[in-house]
């Protein structure tokens, strides 16, 4: 393979341990924004912004980028690390990978002709993400249920990246999976895979007899009316970002007991998380030919 | 569910299953073109085409619709059946429903104002036929093989519908299951699945090893340079319908044992398949609300 | 099926769930020794030892069904609940079910003349304890591993009732599944289920690319020549009851992570337990015809 | 690994096949008893019975070792080789390893002093068996059924080895699997794995719904009683050597579809099965230490 040179600028443990993978794989790695963390890894940590960038090809920021549009998120550094300086300091045959790239960033990228690449529109990345998402809504659900996964009743709403996932998993632990879809494919699909196919608007004669119910999908399937069916030991477990798939304060008024579980890979598998960003940038060089 | 009335327009032994499936779920089926079979089903068959297309609402013609562009297909029929006869019977509220309808046939219905419908178009009914080409594939593979599944090297080209299913099957068999794909997403979710994802340009550092091989992809993959690092004692399984994914030619030269394995799903389970179409007919009637 | 008449006697708020299954099946249930709990359930609670045991036909103590060899294991009762005051009162139709009853015990109740049966040595209460044994492993190292348990390398040590549903559900979930065995027909049966088999003498070899490594075997396998080898990131579950299969001590020492897991199936899924003895008591029963 | 010398008496392609393998694992084999068929491989074959005796550690006989009691199975040999004379030249330091060595020819075996291990009663052969066995029977089920075995209704009768993996693969491939048992624990390891238990007395209440009935158990389960209940278009295969676990003549009898199907491993499979042959060979090897 190739010798890289990255620069990892902000980001959380994770954004350092990358730094750690991608030496680990033969490569150069330099990070900044990292003063407020003791590292025993023989990473060149805040050598200046300047000289990093200018000493490397690929310049890696965090996921989610940018929490506020101008500052890089850098929960680790003292100082502030402005969008806006480390585009003036890149030149066109660099490249900054990032994920979560608001609108107002890539209007910048453009303005300074960066060229960028959002790691989370790459759909590997956003498959491999679907992992450490199921396995921590498992765990969760192991660590809140008074039963066993096994032998349950659990049902999944939606059967897209997170749902395909979670529904294998489940169904190798032992769980009775049903999945709920609205396309008569996915329906087939559910079928194809050996759990039970639930079509949308079937919803209502089975909700009654879950044990726990995961939904994926970010738009309203358990309104008020299929809320009231919800038997009160069951388990909900929201994976959807806003605004949910759950009337959340109905089903807390109705005394459900709802988890909204977000962010997981980060929480839950960091290292794996890392793993993933690593292979995915690697997946985009290689694409690029650089 | 509704009560609804088919016209089963020629066909094989298949859609004489289908016509009783679906009386056996309340409906009203009369058949045409079966004059040269016997059954003791109490179907009403050989009424008279025009009387069996006026009495009912869907008529369903085979899979695949014709042969020649120009009659239904019927081999059990003594007469022909034109396809211009029956789109001239029916009327504007009725449905015309078959599988793999031709480029001339669609312009025919066209001309004479016939609503139709290609079963196999329909998603769903392609995920389904899936499943007995893939049960299928691993019936040769083990008539033919002289070694277990379990435990065989077994690769399979594309990712796609039947990849997806076989792989699944071939792994609850034992297999150790490869999967070629040339999309880092389909990598991504092959190593989601548990089996070892083999990256397109890297199919010659594997092939050598494998027992047997299954093409799924319409498109030549196994060339004269991948067929010369194949082993001899592998077994080589075409699904892909022509041209295939392999140079069967160059492979016959070589002395590889290649199967072509077309049209699997009425050949190796005629009742399951008859099954599908029922599904899928019953979908599209749903989806239109009749 | 029969009603029959249970009397639970002490135990912790398990019992009073199986009390509360027992009723829920159309059997009769009454429950001592739960003064300290507040409950809603319909139970008859606090008749009166004496009563209790001269209206059933089963009486149930818990699992353990004693700490001190003397009084039932009864956490919410006020009072002391001797076990020679039940036996005194049961007599020769009766039967005295409790789990894992001392040597002390089995001598009392043959003084009184009592029928009693050990649930824990039924081989199917055994291997159904497994289930929730196995979970709540897996719980624990989703909770404490950086990396998600889909893609790992984990190994087993004992291929044993624990050691074959953990390997199921693991495997299941897309660890890479590695399970040591000193048997030959055991490396068989670990082959044909398709997870690594790993010969004990073979162990050095292995356990140093181990991410997770779950012990089942009551018996010192995780020597100090072996722990030396043990990466230190991985994690060490032992499930077996003393003296465990590592030197737990030494590996301390060495700054490894060990976590020794003890009665899981109370912890981590009281419910699914209750519900387990439940049906072993039925099974019971049923064979003695009664 | 320690060279060994391996002297092959008899057998069909199976022994000549297990000869290439050892000497492919690097050590020496000698055929004898295949003067009947064409190999190109560099085997010694046919050096005279007695020298290759004297110049072998380990002499390997076929399974069945005899068909007569009185002679090697050795079906491409144009002389008979006799079990006497094989022993008569065999030294105390040397091992004979045959498979289904009969009362008579132990007897022998002592006479002469011969110290002789029966493969068959390794319990890991036996495992290993299992597995083309499985395999076979699906295939036989693929080829007779006119529907898919996904999404089928299977049972198999008895939960041993042969049961064990046959619902793996089963499962695996898609089937509804039922598994019938008598004892407690089995239906307890049935639910562990996710297949539905079948207790032998509710039997009467599932077979009329199979579509496919596979028999593990060498003792009578389906009895006129439960035959009569079966379904006309219900297959049943019946893997249980001799008096098998149908009665057969009944079955015929009413129409039924059974099909006794024996020595799958060595049929569908020979060169997996000479592969178990010599893998077990080797851990009697070892354990013996020699």
């Amino acid at each position: 393979m190739k010798i890289r040179n990255f620069a990892i600028i902000g980001g959380d443990l994770r954004n350092l341990k990358l730094a750690g993978l991608m030496m680990e794989d033969g490569n150069n790695a330099s990070a900044f924004g990292f003063d407020n963390v003791k590292t025993e890894s023989p990473l060149a940590i805040n050598k200046g912004l300047h000289k990093i960038i200018e000493e490397n090809d690929v310049i890696v920021a965090p996921l989610p980028c940018s929490n506020d549009d101008e500052t890089i998120y850098a929960p680790f550094s003292t100082a502030k690390i402005y969008i806006n300086d480390v585009f003036k300091m890149m030149n066109k045959r660099q490249l900054f990978i990032a994920g979560r790239i608001s609108e107002k960033i890539i209007h910048l990228a453009e303005v300074y002709k960066v060229y960028y690449i959002d790691m989370l529109k790459r759909e590997e990345m956003a498959v491999l993400n679907a992992i450490p998402t199921a396995e921590g809504a498992i765990q969760i659900a192991m660590e809140e249920l008074p039963i066993t996964l096994h032998g349950s009743n659990a049902l999944i709403l939606g059967f897209g990246r997170i749902g395909k996932i979670l529904a294998k998993m489940l169904y190798g632990i032992g769980a009775n999976v049903h999945v709920e879809a609205r396309k008569y494919s996915d329906i087939a699909w559910i079928k194809c895979y050996g759990y039970k196919p639930v079509f949308i608007n079937e919803l209502e004669n089975h909700v009654s007899s879950m044990d726990i119910i995961f939904n994926t999908v970010p738009a309203l399937i358990l309104d008020d009316r299929l809320l009231k069916k919800i038997n009160n030991e069951c388990l909900i477990i929201d994976l959807a970002s806003s605004p949910g798939g759950i009337d959340h304060e109905k089903a807390r008024h109705m005394g459900l007991n709802v988890i909204w579980a977000l962010s997981l890979p980060g929480k839950v598998a960091p290292v794996t998380a890392a793993k993933y960003i690593r292979d995915t940038i690697y997946n985009v060089l290689d694409e690029l030919g650089v």
